[in-house]
């Protein structure tokens, strides 16, 4: 079976997400600052899941160039790991309007936290079938992103009862490890030539 | 004909309406879970049709994969299965806001109904393209799933002036039927080697 | 340079317009007959404004399998081309909701007869690239479905200020003409073998 | 690393983008002419972000056909360049809605002046990881259009505290001069041969 609709479907989809959360972004009522003040906190929310999105199109983009086949459980597993990516509109647009309120900031949590461990579920599904001796096996065998990132958003989600900034503090914080690519990979790609 | 667009095409519809039905889960209003609760059955709706539309894309993909040739014939079938599958977003926001009504259950189950039709004769399109003796045709030979999805949705329509739970019910037993993908097919195709 | 991007383009504007229109599809305000009846004339516009996407995106999809060149011309002839496309939403959605109103009728007729000419200046911008002895330049060339059409959009416009049924009739007849497909073309596509 | 998904993700969010802008056009409340007529402010500024968005994938697209390799550090240039233009939709809603106000023309302005810095730093990611030898380092070499957009667009911000509609005429002379598109690139690329 070919990766190639998998990786359309996938784009075509993170692409519509990290795109519609745009629509969520209500215009300001007026033509003057005060208007334009009270998007802040909505468009910051904003500028943070593009982040995300972008992250996990980016780490899904190294994952796919070292995989080499697919079957029907990853298309699931890939389903799955969709599923959630298309909670983070919604739960960004209401943590937008209510900022600093506890529970839009533990839903905007799980929808961190669900596609982390989806993320995981599809790796292992891949891993599975390449074999752990493949490329794959052996660049994320050392993965402690992966496995601190689900950590840090369980504490986010806990901690927000005691008090909603530091989760999104540790929100940020999460944001800002993944924004650095994993040099193992790339490293890894390019030591094998025509990847891709 | 090549089939590389038909396919790019619907993978692009269907994934935009995987991730448009997001944009009808309405914020809720106010930050308590009292709110959140409200969102529940417009959610577990949102849930279910996300996981037709995945079942649609998947099946879609395995279809196509044993698929050597295409016609101006098969264009048109696989738009009208789009067209189907086109509404599904809006019986799905109509359901979520009135569950347990006799008409939205009714509008739902049939398009479930149209698309199982639409999907049925794209497959004969491609069959009668291809020739019995196809990969495709050997494959769908005994396609029991696909010829009692729609006497389960026809029934499910029906007892919905009963009982729309039931009817509920029996649109997640399709699903789950479906989420087992047919090893038949899989297995023809791991046994023929390169496809895709 | 490649047509392929081009078409991935053209897929996903295309892809995006029939699908984002199904959210113009107002919700019906409660779950009884009556509510679901007043959808109707904007569910029969939907249908209509399906069928015209499909066929630009079949025909679309005709013409680029016979293309072998573009050019910078054609990237923006193409361009023009969505852009007029891009109206047909709003204007559905507008027609949807007055039916029988002269200047939706008009509005409506206009957002066909724009695509219908923007289609006949990319299928000469490509010509241009190609030469007249080119596959396309000779499959085109008794091409009157594309003549005649924006001659009846036209009369429709017209004919809207007379009595908007007309136009409506008119431009459900334009839509069943197109919707055979071209024997002309698909049978040059066929007789050359391995196009794609 | 392969450019293919790159591509195909950039098409996927700016088709996206161009379409999206259009569920902005609130449809006429009424069936007469002075419902419309008072779209056309929002009308006029959704042309003219289709064009400048339209800009930004023809360039796109010329550039990443000249690019032979990509990193992990022009996956992100590339979704910074998405990011700012993903905020086109909303800025050209808020400017379609307050025409000749103030304070949207500015940020009409900075949603331009940001994809002009975004898309320079992408050019200069691709330029360091194919060389300034690379065609692309040689073709935008004297690249006199993108030096001057920023210093055009950064007038256009400040002369809006002066009078707005000078800066909306700036705004339309920029997507003109940008409109004819750049010979020398196009050149360079059908004196190449086979590209793409």
């Amino acid at each position: 079976m070919t990766k190639g609709r998998l990786e359309a479907f996938s784009d075509g989809v993170i692409a519509i997400l990290i795109t519609i959360m745009v629509l969520e972004l209500k215009i300001p009522e007026g033509a003057d600052g005060e208007a334009l003040r009270k998007m802040l906190p909505a468009f910051l929310t904003y500028v943070l899941s593009f982040v995300y999105l972008g992250i996990y199109w980016v780490n899904h983009h190294h994952m796919l160039t070292m995989t080499e086949r697919i079957n029907g459980k990853i298309l699931w597993a890939n389903l799955h790991l969709l599923f959630w990516l298309s909670l983070v509109p919604a739960a960004t647009a209401w943590l937008g309007e209510s900022h600093g309120a506890v529970l839009p900031t533990v839903v905007y949590g799980a929808t961190l936290l669900g596609p982390a461990i989806a993320y995981y579920i599809l790796q292992n599904a891949i891993i599975a079938e390449e074999g752990p001796g493949s490329r794959l096996g052996a660049a994320v065998g050392k993965d402690y992103k992966g496995k601190i990132s689900p950590l840090l958003y369980a504490s986010a989600i806990a901690l927000a009862f005691v008090n909603p900034w530091i989760s999104d503090a540790l929100y940020v914080l999460v944001a800002l490890m993944w924004l650095v690519p994993d040099p193992r990979i790339e490293q890894r790609i390019r030591g094998n030539g025509q990847t891709g």
